[in-house]
């Protein structure tokens, strides 16, 4: 990775006077958990060269370690806190809501918590959705089951001047916002309406896709169990073709322009033939297209399964439907498509096949997590309320080299994170499945192309 | 952490000469996967400080990076690989047998894979074990089962020598071992008496402690899956402590020597009201021991959850019973002696108490991997077999850092792994359980002690 | 149900002369388990009236009793036996052919035992599937992962000739046919074809419908797992609808004719609010139709979950597209249907909803069986070779009042089993949902016509 | 079973002169479900010979259908109804309790609905636990969770007196009382104290036993979850037997005087070698005791898997410990018992093994119940509902051929439910297991003695 350098600066409110509340320690032997202090980085960078020299640290390369300071900005007794949750549904969104209500409610004492209903729309006028008073004993039990309690929706998030008049008649001094990229693009720029007010409001993202494609953060909440729920399907695919004469099984999974999920899930079931991720462009016809390299499996083996990312092969769909409620292009359904460009080729050739599709999309997404997800949640949770204490803003929680830091909303929503075609993921994917490397015709071409396209992109 | 600097440089058998028939590529563009270059070094510290200026880099102070490189040490038509599985059972041992099988036979085209039966018994003459051939065929369903399909047991490593004469029977040019600290230990010893006898033969470890109690590697393989299933049992003992009349329930969750298991599995749960590990020291009488925290519990809420890992408390119980086969010390039973404890201090103070004790070691270690631990066996199987080829030895596979590196066994062997009791993952834990800090009646004096016996361990 | 009296009577290939070496014994007490004797009977009217007096039970009203005879008609060590599994997946298939493999190879020492891949049409030169040889061995684990080892497919059983044939060039002398309704009578012909030829060779069916359609059986096997995993999709659908602003989940479950599954899954789930089937019709549109009732519920709940089984409200579809391969005619999608019309309705009255469309179908299917469903297929299988040993032929094996008893294939394939409109198994499910008991406008009209069709049916 | 004839009549409060508000019809074809008339009978013997008469049918001898009748008892807007739920939990418990408050509430409109604390105990006075009264709202996410969610306690059900006394100060009309044998016995002595004293309430009883071990009903629920996480830990078992050298997995599943959760365990999972019921004796040591026998499968396979049940070979244990708080017999452990009886045998014969021993027993009575038993509990509730509204009492709910009927529970409480050693269950249990038939010395005296027992018993 060619990185640019990014500034991984957070800004705060103002200066931390008040007393943390939550009764750590700076003692190193006393059994007492410690405060974290400001003055604690982590490297981003972590490739090294012998003999190499490195210059003197500037704070904006380094990321901020989360977790409680001993002074904080707010007085907990002043504090009125709003949690919202955007987008679609993600395995974990309750834990990370729980979290929040009981780290805010038990750690500082804080009384006025409000949940948010149905997203952004929430604060929008037009819905007059009443907003819900959370307190422990609400969220109790509410990891167990999948979904939000507050209930999600998408879209609303650039209505910003609507927001910040709903969140400054709130009265309130932080917002929580669980949501994806668009989300937090979002949240950005209300955080920008309220600065421009002269309003000290804290707005702290938690950031959720379960595609696992925000950048900087190495995984993202409910990935890990949307990949057990996903080798459920490929395994449900995987005897359907192995139990029908030609029989193949097609799974659709989510990734709109990331692979990850897909390419998780064929490493572990180990029992997908063909992996198609948008990361990955290929060709349907010709010899050396899918097709034929399916016919070929299809002839030697008598099954198939495919995997395919909702995101993949989308230039090979002309039709395109606009963009959804949180503004993301919506993608022709490339499952659909397969399936149907699989029926035709092989009624085309005088070929029997028994095509099976599967798209569990909503079983994946409404899931309740797992437990190593439950756990990330958690932690997720009480270091956003630890840092809108200290009155940080305009930032999300985020995982990085297996320490929780402080991450600017504006350099996490500036790229994505891809699977790299030619890293150490996708070749393990490529020698579990033993698909070909590229299933293009002209590859030279292709190459040339690829090239010309990704320099464009810079 | 105030580590000393530890050397991380990697031994190797001699130069790779010979070319890689894995067919990977050095361009970047080309959609191959690239190959690692002996150059590529991961950081291992993570902390910074501003205006900090940091010296010239060692390669001793840098992790080396694992993957396939262009050149290698072995001709793969020559090679003669074997696989040993050591100690109890862990979640993912079939996942890492399958990887190493399957990459040395498909990537690298050798076809002389050898099974040892039954750990380093299985190299011992008197069991009088027949080997076992392995083929992909073979092991192509083996990770669905829980178990390995090698079959393991403890202990047999101190028998350097008699190990030793078979391997250099069996013409082996690489053995791969799958076990704990004292197998690794072992195999560094093995290791040392081939080279003595100037064999050239690779030892590569792959690391398994279900208690994830490995230092430098971020997570074990197979703890994951532990806490999934740890989470069932104390799903399981919160029902049966909720339904009765002062019902408690007692969960025995492994962790020899450190508490991760128990602290995960209760953090994910939020069903445990006291976590007790064997990192954090506690008496069980007096007004501020653990069984007057129970009753004050049981008084207030009627039922309570317990999680003890198998290595707490030791100082409490008397008898001691030798080693295990692994030359492990043999803990005395903690969860008997509590329940036991418990249900005399109950009937001494005249309170009925309901008390069910859960012990579900077997039904975890047993366990299929889930399917994250299943990405993370195949990942750790593929490369240690690339870093056998390059004729690499005394090394483990582990990941740091989210990277995939080698790590010299002598350095990991080194010491363990605990729960910080002032760090953030414990101090999640006492929030999900609102537990006290510390259950001694004089902290004074057990906090001079513990500081005592901290300095005498240096 | 005003039944018509049925010829229960079984159809054997001869008398039964050769002493079974299975080493029961008739005797009380002695531990042993007894041989059945072929004058043990069942029952098959239950119903009772007070002082009723019965007359002479003739053989033709009672089902025999499944399970080992004394005497069996063929000698062991002559038998070749054939399995074939025909139609769509259901969980159970591997259980079933384990256990038959397990007793004939066990029980009885027959040592030719022949899988015939792919259904009937494995029995069809034009195909040129070859024959799998079974031992226990190769079937030992094969009830761990679903689907069928032997391949399945639609179609073919009425090509009698030919697979009488094949049958035939075989030299078989028992053939046990897994399949539902349309298989079964297919083989029913090839035994009369067999008969024709003055053939002596058992033909036993081992009933498969996941939908449960079949009559006079208490339930089939696969059932039961089918709920269990239509109940993960049920409270996939509810989540979703939960967490959205007006939403809606859509759960297609399996049921061509009956509704069995989806009944018993929202009484097991409880989340359901409406649920279709076949038996009871209903109407879309108007002030008592569907459309009306599901705006009723969301206008006061905010959310609504739909099941409907694949044969509910066909009278609604037009256009219909002929017969499958097994020549069940194929059903219009009543769940793309729905789903559409739904997205139509509430656009036209400008409600925003957000509808969520889950189709498990394959994911059911294909499941492994579960411990309760393994079972079943091990007592069905066993007394199915029970059965063909002693020349009993043209029979299936069902459960019937929590009895194991041969059921003639003829009287089985005469009738569906239908959920009762009026009975206690549809009003618990009316309860559970508490939806409205008719979905129609003009109730009188639809009774009318109702009854009408019922006579015209008779 | 020659079974002596029971009397089956149903004793009821008085004359129902009460319309039903639950709006049936006994209209054929009107789509709305039927009332169910007293007259409504079931047979419950389904044995029958040809050419046999059977005289009158007498009520006594026929079991009468539950479900709504068209004229009840009481008035349901004076109606104060109390659930209790007694003994060890037992999945189900939860759906149950919401099966009763629904059809309480929403199909008769009844509004007061206390639910009992602990069992009897709740009822005590020296307890002092308080009433829970009882909503749909309360309930309605209930079943999703195991235990109880009213608790639970053994024993008190002796305490007539006191009992009647706390139910006539409540002024209940109606107990439902959801329990095992001891249980149901108490149950018929606190009915017989409140018609002493002239009071007019229904005792409608749920009868629980997870061992399914009460005889005239044909399975009880929480069974089948039981078996499902049986399974479970004999797959660990098998597991751990198949990784080690000699490895012996010894599981203890509940069944006190039944081995039905044994029995169906095995032949679901087929993995178990011996299968150790309380209705087989066996002896351990001799040439043909299990000893022997497990001595001749290790030196052949090298593994082997032991189920047991809780209450087998309790003629082998010496020492007892009196009655638990329900008054059952304590047992003795047979896990604990075998397990070093193992031991010590093969330490004796120098033979090295690894035996891990398996008792899940608190999380197999603690799980939620599967969809299956979910769905019987819900209706086990509903008819319960149904007859105490009709003032039936002294009745339990149960399921005979498939069909819900009325029983007397001095009828059930008469008898236990045994596995037959020579009946079709255990003879598939011994196919599944290849164990031998029996393992006694001298099988001649122990069929004498045998013979002997079981003369004295009648």
């Amino acid at each position: 990775m060619s990185d640019a350098p990014y500034d991984f600066t957070i800004e705060t409110l103002g200066p931390c006077k008040v007393k943390s509340p939550i009764q750590l320690s700076n003692v190193e032997g006393d059994f007492i958990a410690n405060y974290v202090s400001d003055d604690d980085y982590v490297r981003y960078r972590l490739d090294a060269y012998i003999d190499q020299v490195v210059g003197p640290c500037k704070q904006s390369e380094l990321l901020e370690k989360a977790g409680p300071r001993e002074n904080i900005f707010f007085n907990p007794s002043h504090v009125h806190a709003a949690i919202v949750t955007c987008g679609g549904l993600c395995p974990g969104l309750n834990d990370v809501i729980r979290a929040l209500v009981r780290c805010l409610w038990h750690r500082y004492g804080v009384r006025r918590i409000t949940g948010i209903r149905f997203g952004f729309k929430g604060l929008l006028p037009e819905y007059g959705f009443e907003t819900l008073p959370l307190t422990p004993e609400l969220v109790d039990d509410c990891h167990k089951t999948g979904g939000s309690i507050l209930g999600t929706s998408r879209g609303g998030g650039d209505r910003v001047v609507e927001i910040a008049d709903a969140i400054e008649k709130l009265n309130l001094n932080m917002v929580f916002i669980i949501g994806g990229d668009g989300t937090q693009r979002g949240s950005l720029e209300i955080a920008e309406e309220i600065e421009k007010r002269g309003l000290k409001i804290s707005v702290v993202g938690i950031p959720k896709t379960v595609d696992n494609d925000l950048s900087f953060i190495q995984k993202s909440f409910g990935f890990d169990t949307a990949v057990v729920k996903a080798a459920e399907s490929v395994a449900a695919a995987h005897m359907e073709a192995h139990s029908q004469i030609n029989g193949i099984g097609l799974v659709k999974l989510m990734g709109r322009e990331s692979g990850f999920i897909a390419t998780h899930t064929a490493i572990a079931s180990h029992e997908a033939n063909f992996v198609l991720i948008p990361e990955v462009p290929f060709e349907l016809d010709g010899p050396k297209g899918f097709l034929h390299y399916l016919e070929d499996r299809l002839r030697k083996r008598h099954h198939a399964v495919i995997v395919v990312a909702e995101g993949a092969g989308q230039d090979l769909l002309e039709g395109e439907g606009g963009t959804d409620d949180s503004g993301n292009k919506k993608l022709a359904d490339i499952g659909v498509f397969l399936r149907d460009k699989m029926a035709a080729y092989f009624k085309s050739i005088g070929m029997h096949i028994n095509l099976k599709y599967i798209d569990p999309s909503y079983q994946i997404r409404s899931a309740p997590a797992a437990p190593i997800d439950s756990i990330y949640c958690e932690r997720l949770g009480n270091n956003a309320v630890h840092a809108a204490m200290c009155g940080k803003t305009k930032l999300i929680i985020g995982l990085v080299h297996n320490k929780f830091v402080h991450l600017p909303i504006k350099v996490v929503t500036h790229k994505r994170n891809y699977v790299d075609p030619e890293g150490s993921l996708w070749r393990d994917c490529l020698d579990a499945t033993s698909q070909p490397i590229l299933m293009v015709n002209d590859k030279e071409a292709f190459l040339r192309n690829s090239l010309n396209r990704s320099k464009a992109k810079k």
